[in-house]
């Protein structure tokens, strides 16, 4: 076992054992906590044993070693098919479990009511940076649900590293957070990688390009801070880039893709939502209106 | 007109007085430089004139009044309809002009043809930050076309100010660059209004929001030049983040944003993109792999 200064020695279960499971379950070992670990799929463990881990055969003995179970699995289909076998369920009575499986608010809410109707605490938290961050001062975690529950393993919690951000107490929140930031992440990526393909089209390597790229990206955080004072405020300035301009850059964005056979059916759905802003009289407004849009049913 | 100590006094020709074009003018005449203006819509250049700018009753005028002139207009159609007059040519020959018109690299090419069958010095460029920023640090130019004609102005743009990069000789890579990096910038930014509009529906504000939206932004920059790598390699290690774990998240997004009646074209979309990648045996590489399935016929 690594020497360590930790305060008070902390136990913590930690299922699921993919790449992720396995550095939670890592960085509590570093911090000096007992830490018991269970995997659905047997042999995962080894390295985690070797640096003082407990294993056990069944979850439900998993659980019954802490007072606070982690989980992170794949989604909610696998969590539930653990912690919803009866065994499991009983010897969570009166424990901690903090849901770090990633999916919709809607299934942290189911999860959080069925954990609220057999009398287990119920946290729902995200992780939000990869698996090499866990216990570095990078990794980034959101936390929902009952605050006093949350204070009480905070200081376990300690030993994964990074932020820890407690959203408030209704249970969805740190997914909803998660999937925004997801959506925000991954529509971004899908944008860099048309933008790689049409830069390739036209004979500039994605290295020339990145530079550039980078100094996008760069300036992505005032402006999101910016749009978001617009969008909760319900005006919508396009006084220095309004969204025909914006409108305008998509359609030559489209018309060179389109030349090069490169599908371009990301940007299609951007122009069009821009053109329905024109459309509806918002022509002056910027871009960002398209969240009013989107909202409207 | 204001006092300057610009070593050699420059004349410069500003054809178009948008905001951008009027920006660009400022702040030639912010350096002491002799400017002529022109706008086909008479009446935008009452300030620049009043800060001493020239202006003329016809555009052939205004490009016979300098060695340079600099073309800011909607797009190339609007370019195309001044220059290639018939008087406007003939004025331009021997000339050089500086197209900072936005359009796709076709027609960069287009009028660099039209340029050479004329007699005219032609260079092409891109303005890739908002018009308060000409004249500041923070202002970013792209240029392409004949480098020695880039190196004979090169002293007159700095007056623009910000960072100038000639991107090389080929007229049509400023407009390529220009249009890659408005894809990256628009698909990030509607994936954000996107966000926005899921969150609401979650009850989470713009504000509440933001900063974790504006943190994921800021992990883009190191991403963008890692996946650069990547793409030109023909390597995409999804070893930290497989394409399918991408998906797994994308599914969840279009869940609830559907599941509150949000429109999710954009990330069914980008999931379409991410399971062709899948269902072609790369399931174990990372998302930036999309580049590779876009840019195949």
């Amino acid at each position: 076992m690594p020497t360590t200064d930790h305060p008070t020695p902390s136990t913590v279960t930690v299922l699921g054992l993919g790449p992720m499971g396995r550095a939670l379950a890592g960085a509590f070992l570093e911090a000096g906590a007992s830490v018991t670990v269970w995997n659905r799929t047997p042999g995962r463990d080894a390295e985690l044993l070797a640096r003082g881990a407990r294993g056990t055969a069944t979850a439900a003995e998993a659980v019954s070693a802490s007072d606070l179970t982690v989980v992170c699995v794949v989604d909610y289909d696998a969590a539930d098919a653990v912690l919803r076998g009866e065994d499991v369920t009983a010897a969570l009575k009166g424990r901690t479990v903090l849901n770090l499986t990633a999916d919709t608010p809607a299934r942290a809410r189911d999860t959080g009511a069925w954990a609220a109707a057999h009398g287990i605490r119920y946290l729902d938290g995200a992780i939000m940076t990869p698996a090499p961050s866990i216990g570095t001062p990078d990794a980034v975690f959101l936390h929902s649900g009952p605050l006093d529950v949350y204070e009480e393993h905070r200081p376990v919690l300690a030993a994964l590293g990074g932020t820890h951000t407690h959203l408030g107490e209704e249970i969805g929140r740190a997914a909803a957070h998660d999937l925004a930031l997801l959506d925000v992440f991954w529509t971004a990526m899908a944008g860099y990688a048309h933008a790689l393909a049409m830069a390739r089209a036209e004979g500039v390597t994605a290295r020339e390009l990145a530079p550039f790229a980078a100094g996008i990206a760069a300036i992505l955080p005032p402006l999101f801070e910016e749009f978001a004072g617009d969008v909760d405020a319900g005006t919508y300035s396009g006084a220095i880039n309004p969204i025909t301009s914006a409108a305008a850059s998509m359609s030559h964005i489209v018309a060179a893709s389109e030349s090069h056979g490169i599908d371009a059916t990301l940007m299609r759905t951007v122009e069009g939502q821009a053109r329905r802003v024109i459309a509806r009289g918002h022509g002056k407004d910027g871009f960002i209106r398209v969240t009013e849009l989107l909202s409207s049913r």
